[in-house]
């Protein structure tokens, strides 16, 4: 598996991802074979609120990366539907233009409700695509939350991505997405007030004050393609920095420590929680009728097990 | 201290709040206390993109109930800023009309970087403010992500806050309101479109088939309050349909067995994490250098643990 892996089986690459986000113990041992292949793809996140056009950002990123020939991964982190019975957006339905090319990987990462394992999944896919030998991996979010901005500081380079209306930018500020952004993209820049919401948003940057890294805010149309090249230009720019302040090296380092951190953790508590499920409900009747205190239903659990 | 809670003093109640924010053990011994006063209020969660109207909505809504003499709890949940050192929205100043009427207690919910934890913080919150006398909880989210759905989540009722441009709705889809949503709200329906996005919504909710509570959809331009009364009333049938189906205690009991699992896990899991970050920067130093898998180090550090 891992020798057809290796040679580019694409089929193969799924089927790792799949066990991966299952959760599977196969899925990390097969991880664990290959993680001295991981590192050298370069990690982008797009994010920006619902409407702002990322999902068009990404698929003229990924055109025109591949006109240079660079292979790419990209991971659609779409929340689950109950509508459909799975991602509300399929696998490669989306990305029509780039989709039927082979050296572009395309992945929709299905939320289940399991909002602290979203972003470790979404490492582990990005760890799967790395060794599979991709160079460059869009991750693009479907909302902003935290969640979100916790997927996207996995990344090393993060691309916020705006509207020119008028107030989206404070509300970019509101959702946290200023201290997140490493290049910020007015998209849809042929409406009205793209000049302005540019220079309110330089402005606010401004007050970052004297930081090694100064995110550039561009213009794009990505429907048309316009300014794309530049975002590109920009987005590797941003690497370079990375790497000449060793940058790149920290953050991967911080990526394998919360991977260590996580499993440790699970480790630790899942032998534990099956038991703890069992006795639960009756705890949770006698909290409800006050019988006792949650901290005493806490307590009455722990003393039941075998510490 | 408690005696004074009771009394309405909202200065100690401020105080409970900080504790159980910053996880004190005080505030969860104050909370055990408190705990036989909590389940009367109604939790209503409102979200949206960011852009929406969310927070005119929660002032309208508040001010509504107000005149009706029903005691309300605002939380916030913005999240911080590194750019002023806290929350980017400092207590009761968006919430001008209302900040200064003593029967409103304004919170705004600072997310430390801990996702995990927000919810549950949140959770706590609310129920100090229910143990106080609250009437009714507004619980407004900053974005739209995995952590913002699970906090309205834990709501009684999940109102969902949009505009009438077109792809909205379509937005609202991918981003996994449509699942969560009791009462959508077309907010600024004095801008076209708002209903032909109505109808596309109601359109969309069809396809959940034969459920027992169908979510109205609502039109509202909420800076002149207009649709806030019927949105009131809808937001109150949809509570007087959970006590008709026992929904009620159920949502009660889902969030007690959360807290109390969230407790089993930090209880577990926090001797034990102090031992393991000693160690594990020389863990992480030696998986980058793959001398050692990911999987290995923590094999390594487990048995390093007294378990």
């Amino acid at each position: 598996m891992i020798e057809r892996f290796l040679k580019g089986d694409r089929l193969i690459a799924a089927r790792v991802i799949s066990m991966v986000e299952d959760e599977m113990p196969e899925g990390q041992d097969i991880l664990d074979l290959l993680y001295g292949r991981v590192g050298a793809a370069h990690r982008i996140g797009i994010t920006g609120p619902p409407g702002a056009g990322k999902s068009t950002i990404v698929d003229q990123m990924a055109l025109r990366l591949r006109k240079e020939d660079i292979k790419i991964g990209i991971i659609a982190a779409d929340p689950s539907s109950p509508f459909t019975g799975g991602a509300f957006l399929g696998d490669r339905i989306r990305m029509a233009d780039i989709a039927t090319d082979e050296a572009v990987f395309i992945r929709s990462l299905a939320t289940r409700g399991n909002s602290g394992g979203l972003p470790r999944t979404a490492e582990d896919i990005c760890d799967v695509l790395d060794a599979f030998g991709k160079d460059a991996l869009i991750i693009e979010t479907a909302g902003v939350g935290q969640t979100e901005l916790e997927i996207i500081h996995a990344a090393d380079t993060a691309v916020v991505v705006l509207v020119p209306e008028s107030g989206d930018s404070i509300q970019a500020m509101k959702a946290g997405l200023m201290e997140i952004g490493d290049v910020f993209c007015i998209n849809k820049s042929d409406r009205e007030g793209a000049d302005r919401a540019a220079s309110i948003l330089e402005e606010a940057l401004e007050l970052k004050g004297n930081v090694a890294w100064k995110p550039p805010v561009l213009k794009t149309v990505a429907t048309e393609g316009a300014g794309i090249d530049e975002l590109i230009d920009r987005v590797r720019d941003h690497r370079k920095y990375l790497a000449e302040h060793g940058l790149v090296e920290r953050k991967r380092k911080e990526r394998i420590e919360s991977k260590i951190l996580t499993a440790v953790r699970e480790r630790i508590l899942n032998p534990v929680l099956e038991e703890v499920k069992r006795d639960l409900s009756s705890k949770v009747e006698k909290v409800y009728l006050t019988e006792i205190t949650p901290t005493q239903a806490v307590e009455e659990i722990l003393q039941g097990l075998d510490l």
